[in-house]
């Protein structure tokens, strides 16, 4: 056990130069986009679909997870460590993380301990920009329709009680969540409400990450949803011609992100949507370039299966023709002790009863994935508050489902505490590997496939529209736009929509409070309870510990 | 002459690798931190004061321009060619361009025709991502006061009413000038009037140009002046603990990028003021690090030399220790035209009388320019419509002021349209250099280098201060800066604050109406008349004609 910093044992490691990760993924010197000496931009014209079928891609997903996350990236990245050193060629594909947390309260998401992709300061900040070309894109378009409707001679005729799209800015910071915008007279543009979401709530980062190439990306920013003209037309950022400029500012931002992790193994790092308000993984773009470049892609999805995993395999692999091959649900003896009714100060104490009544969470967690015909891995996220009979539980109760379920000290060790992880995890690839299926059809009715999930993955009895919902439903089939995918928006912390319901909820009803289209990344979204897609900053920012040094070394990063 | 567009010429240009134009530098490989194959940034390391003063630095300015500009940035790249071609080892060091102008009506800010920097693409939107950090850096700060201002156990008792701190995005967005913010209740902030200007005009921005390294920038950040507590205490940015992060966002963005011109000669941008709102000149480290590495440098200031030469001779060279050894005053016959009282449908009509009278706006910059105990050169930059017998005025009077004119045609020639001013430069660096001197020193009194200001450069008879001006004065000697620069913000119409009055107004009354502290950067900011922050987009955005194709390549940027 360390009591090192992430950040001091990220600074320790002397890298490799980028160019030496892509040699081995056969990937030539002369490709690569260099951003300093760790990090390149990958050419998309790498990707290969016949090597996408051939490889085998692995999904990290969890339970329900506590606050603090319950460690998918620390998984997904000492899985891909051991991999390697059992003989296997991974690599790890993962989300950029969001600025507004790192500099909150959650920190950074680059891993942690000893299974970190490096450079985790670079990563961790503005890493290669696509964060802020994303941003740019997104209010590019939000200043092109409050242009339009200042402007005399060149207007839609586009109401502006009826505008739905709102700027973006990758920072917590609660006092833009609801403004009024245009004051000041008519020079100042027309008064109207309007709202800042989090960077990785914007449909734009939703696009980039279903685009399947620049033409693709284009066509998807063209066909945002915007408002209705008083006419009650419905208005397209095509309509403002607004696309070409926006897919110029994103001509960079497609391209993959490649780094390594602290073993030397490479990483794609590359897109950010979160996963309670969004499809919560990275782009199909990087998923096809690790399967080129790679026998085997570890990935992971955001919060627990009921929302990642949920949307990587009705969404991102239905679309994008992937076949994950096994699923790894992460779970932490904490958190089963918290789906058990242990308490915040009560996370840390051996409970061998509370953990026996919160397995039902990570059991019914288990059964979905089965539902997509995959088979499922438990990776015990191992920490030092574990108790060897909690662990000895857990591992028997899946053996008594026949799934494996194994200790993962990849935090302490790397990929010398994620062997059996990867042993496991090969196992179930070349041995019970299926075709998984998605659980809908995307052509299916809204409100089947919504039904669907709320019932099959979710366990609820039924679902209830608002109002609103039922107005929305409505819209949607007027705009003929019943066949996109479902994006729930839902709370991370309970299967339901209820966040105090924690375990495995049953009987209860999933209401639809609104459905917003997004038309670019043909989603409809859901929203189930009050979404907040604008964080706040804690009383004490994360911010205040950091500090630079004259040389530029950072601490209290993490 | 050519009539391809400047993106056209700059793609069809194959481009040296970077670690090519270092090596010109004597930079080694191993040094550079690139950005793909064609950016660099460059280490502060390498700077070395010993060089920076032995070497010839040269500023580009310009009479007071039309809408459309006259050229400086085309000129100083023009000027470096052919210095390089008659021996000299030359590197241009310019600004960023800023996102917002070339989305919008004025396009970017890469040079023109054959005398451009490359990638302009590139360098036209996100560069290497420091326009993106410096926003990101001020937002911080904003997220952090609206914060501290919610919080109730850790606030510094903050008076929403005093915050002088505004938000930026680097776009062309009227509708964010006048907003209000923090509102929907409890949990989304206070309530309060805000507002966005664009990056440009950030304080963060103007501290990065000012600052010689790390330690000096994070010292620079604690010291932004933010606003009052209830009891009228100053509140200050290290207040809020805020510099080491702001510092940590910004740990890239202060290293200098290094690019190339057409004709492969070196070119370091770095930093993006406007001229009529800030210092209008890229930063301090960029100026030495070029000066480090080269014979000559050859940079430029925005709009007219009563903003940006001034500012760069009173604030930047008198606090970095610099001594420009000419100035280059770019005129073109267009522009003198149009102080002879052409209207814009006249400016491309050869008008020998309007010349002749438009010329003394050219002759108060010349005297202007001699204030300082510089030398100056007239560059006339070259255009189709001009008549030889305009030009040949031009020269001849010139002459008769013992200044040389010559013509400058690095648009339609790169290098050698521009040996004859390259020839003309040298002469003044080589023969009759002097040592500069500021026109005021930072420590006299605030009103009297106002004054000095007004009156020696603008050609003012008096100043008059506002109420609020006089209040500002006030708060500034309770606070303790008036040991700070002036940094004027102004129109660059006019000499006066009245952008009616063109040519060489005189009697005039320049009218303070109010002064801003910028504490990091240590400047007073009086603004003179109506200054605008945030540009709007025009009716039809230069965005809608640009476009992307399937491999990336862009068109219609300009």
């Amino acid at each position: 056990m360390t009591h090192m910093t992430d950040i001091k044992i990220a600074q320790a490691k002397k890298l490799l130069h980028i160019k030496n990760i892509a040699k081995k993924l056969n990937v030539d010197e002369d490709d690569l986009e260099m951003y300093g000496k760790f990090k390149a931009k990958l050419p998309l014209f790498l990707i290969d679909e016949e090597k996408v079928k051939k490889n085998n891609l692995v999904l990290v997903t969890a339970l329900t997870p506590t606050p603090a996350g319950e460690g998918k990236t620390t998984v997904s990245i000492g899985l891909t460590e051991a991999l390697n050193k059992i003989g296997k060629q991974a690599t790890v594909v993962l989300r950029e993380p969001s600025l507004g947390p790192v500099f909150g309260m959650k920190g950074g998401a680059a891993g942690g301990g000893y299974s970190q992709v490096v450079p985790m300061e670079d990563i961790n900040l503005h890493f290669t920009g696509d964060f802020n070309a994303v941003e740019k894109a997104n209010n590019f378009l939000a200043a092109l329709i409050d242009n339009n409707i200042q402007s005399k001679t060149n207007n839609l005729n586009i109401d502006p009680r009826t505008i739905l799209w709102k700027r973006v800015i990758d920072m917590n910071d609660r006092a833009l969540r609801e403004i009024t915008i245009g004051l000041g007279g008519t020079s100042n543009g027309v008064p109207r409400q309007d709202g800042f979401n989090i960077t990785p709530a914007s449909e734009v980062m939703a696009i980039l990450c279903m685009a399947s190439d620049l033409d693709n990306l284009k066509e998807r920013l063209g066909n945002i949803f915007i408002g209705f003209t008083f006419d009650n037309t419905p208005v397209f950022a095509r309509d403002l011609k607004a696309e070409n400029a926006m897919a110029i500012l994103l001509k960079d931002a497609i391209k993959p992100n490649l780094v390594q992790t602290l073993e030397e193994n490479p990483a794609i790092i590359h897109g950010g949507p979160f996963a309670n308000i969004a499809q919560g993984t990275n782009t199909i773009i990087a998923t096809k370039m690790g399967l080129t470049l790679s026998n085997y892609v570890v990935t992971e999805a955001g919060f627990g299966a009921d929302l990642g995993a949920e949307k990587f395999l009705n969404i991102k692999s239905q679309f994008a023709n992937l076949n994950p091959k096994c699923v790894v649900l992460v779970s932490t003896i904490r958190a089963l002790r918290h789906h058990g009714g242990a308490k915040t100060e009560e996370y840390n104490t051996p409970d061998l009863v509370k953990v026996t009544v919160g397995f039902n969470n990570l059991e019914k967690h288990i059964e979905n994935i089965r539902k997509f015909n995959i088979e499922p891995v438990v990776a015990i996220n191992s920490f030092v508050s574990d108790s060897d009979e909690e662990v000895a539980f857990v591992i028997e109760k899946c053996a008594s489902l026949g799934v494996e379920a194994v200790l993962s000290e990849g935090w302490a060790k790397g990929g010398n505490g994620t062997t059996d992880l990867a042993k496991a995890v090969v196992n179930v690839v070349e041995n019970k590997a299926t075709q998984y299926k998605p659980l809908y059809n995307w052509k299916s009715p809204v409100t089947d496939k919504i039904e669907t999930i709320a019932k099959e993955i979710y366990g609820a009895k039924n679902v209830e529209y608002s109002k609103l919902a039922q107005l929305n439903l409505r819209r949607i089939n007027r705009l003929g736009f019943n066949d996109f995918a479902i994006c729930m928006a839902k709370t991370q912390k309970s299967f339901s929509d209820d966040e105090t319901l924690i375990g495995r909820p049953e009987g209860f009803t999933i209401n639809v409070r609104e459905i917003e289209i997004a038309a670019g990344a043909e989603f409809l979204i859901p929203i189930l309870g009050k979404m907040m897609r604008m964080p706040g900053l804690p009383e004490h920012p994360a911010s205040e510990n950091m500090t630079i040094d004259t040389n530029g070394v950072i601490s209290g990063l993490s």
